[in-house]
């Protein structure tokens, strides 16, 4: 497959799936999303969005099953990291022998998992930056950023990996390929891994709140140290001087909640394993000492298990 | 002073306080309480004593401030290390020249704190393990152990330090001198800093809980090694194998809870600093690398700040 793909599934319609798939739709890409708990709102009356000031609506095409969808070109998989084992069911009926699956999740792991399942050549990944809420069936609410960073799994760029580009960013999402995915996931780690850690682990701080305690941001900085390390010894160099312009960065963000500090206060799954997990698993199988991730990881598995 | 004191006074009479001033009285001691919540009740009807399915009292001398008792010969320091600032306060009033100042208190840098105000000749440390709790006004009621390790402050054992362990075991109380005091402390320090911390980092899992799962139980061990690093770094040489010792023990010790969860758990000052703070500055301070009980400081700072 070289052209845009002429079929699109969406898997996981949260909030991410439901924008990127609308945004799609609305330019008149053929999305077959699965829904669940919105499925009958969907069907009778579409997909709404609330963005800059406005808001517009999408026919969308909503099925309870991926049965009923059937074989497509493009499988795009939004759902939360902690619902993955489900994959393993969702997946099969949308295959062809070119079907392309892109994950637009959190964290490491899951390209890896969806090519041990169905093929490495089948898979791409991309890391979203936009804030996003779900804020009645069928309805987004678009807050801001939305960047989309597009790459394949342990491959450089191809002419498919553009084409799916080009598809999203004449939707208008702003849209890079980049050479090297899995890189830009342990760049994003970088901030995660302290970041929605340690709101946490201190029982609900926001970031300035982090970053205005010296102890606090030397474990920032630590946790920051120990997963460029990680990084490293698996191939992806990111330079040390990263840790301050993040660190920077962060301080002009303000009193921002991280993701998983809003999914653990709104008593939602806290995505553990991809975010703190399998960077820990895969760092220590590399023989890098990460004992403050390794610290983190373990009492979050305890605190947002309830 | 070479003989015993001939007078006690108790600072801080909470269940600690009370129980082993209470064992003196109950020996003919002059011993004189200084009591906040529970000095009406106690004036009245003196102190009680539950222990092994028995109950005593003990007319106590109670007083509302260390003025109004004026210099002893020893002052036991029961406090909460929380209150530490107190102190300032509280002792000079009792102060001849040759007053002992023994705190029963837990964590490090209790004894370097009296040292520093009132000189380091005062000053000795006790050990206690045992399980007391302040059931009602002046009623402390004893669920098992008992004993005491007495040692003086950077020294030997002395005359003095044997006639007052002799005091406290004529009263009933199990009492050790120990040759190495901080040694001691240390030794504690490595049970309390994993259990006592990670009970509260993951939200209230008991000790059973925390070796059961593979990933906490290499946390403890981790914390255990680091705490053996900064004491033998500090001159308080801690065998490796007291590792396996101490997990051995307290799998014996089934779904205990440490003392600071339940601290926490009642919304009462747990005590951060004497327990990890003092510990990871001092161990940080001799150059050796602590990254999770630093991380895990950090944490129990923010979470127990309510």
């Amino acid at each position: 497959m070289n052209a845009s793909p002429k079929t699109v599934a969406v898997v996981g319609s949260g909030a991410l799936g439901s924008y990127y798939g609308a945004k799609l739709a609305r330019q008149g890409a053929d999305v077959r999303f699965l829904m669940r708990a919105d499925l009958e709102a969907v069907r009778r009356d579409g997909l709404t969005v609330r963005e800059k000031g406005a808001e517009w609506k999408v026919p969308a095409q909503a099925f309870g099953s991926t049965g009923e969808i059937g074989p497509v070109d493009l499988v795009v998989i939004g759902l939360k990291t902690t619902a993955n084992a489900d994959l393993e069911r969702l997946i099969p009926p949308l295959l062809h022998e070119k079907t392309l699956l892109l994950t637009l999740q959190n964290g490491l792991g899951n390209e890896e998992l969806l090519a041990q399942q169905w093929g490495a050549e089948r898979v791409l990944g991309g890391l979203c930056f936009v804030c996003l809420n779900r804020v009645a069936p069928g309805v987004i609410e678009y807050y801001g950023h939305g960047t989309l960073s597009l790459g394949e799994f342990g491959r450089a760029p191809m002419e498919r990996t553009q084409a799916i580009g080009a598809m999203f960013s004449e939707s208008g999402v702003e849209t890079h390929v980049v050479e090297d995915l899995i890189t830009e996931r342990w760049r994003k780690l970088v901030w995660n891994i302290p970041f929605n850690g340690l709101s946490i682990a201190t029982g609900g701080r926001t970031c300035d709140l982090l970053l205005a305690d010296d102890g606090l941001r030397a474990q920032v900085r630590g946790l920051m140290a120990e997963t460029i390390a990680a990084a490293g010894a698996l191939g992806h160099a990111i330079p040390e001087s990263f840790i301050d312009y993040q660190i920077e960065r962060t301080y002009s963000m303000g009193p921002y909640k991280p993701s998983s500090m809003i999914d653990w206060q709104l008593g939602r799954a806290v995505e553990v394993e991809s975010i703190w997990g399998e960077p820990w698993r895969q760092g220590n199988a590399a023989g890098v000492g990460l004992p403050r991730l390794e610290l983190l990881y373990q009492m979050l598995r305890q605190v947002t298990s309830r």
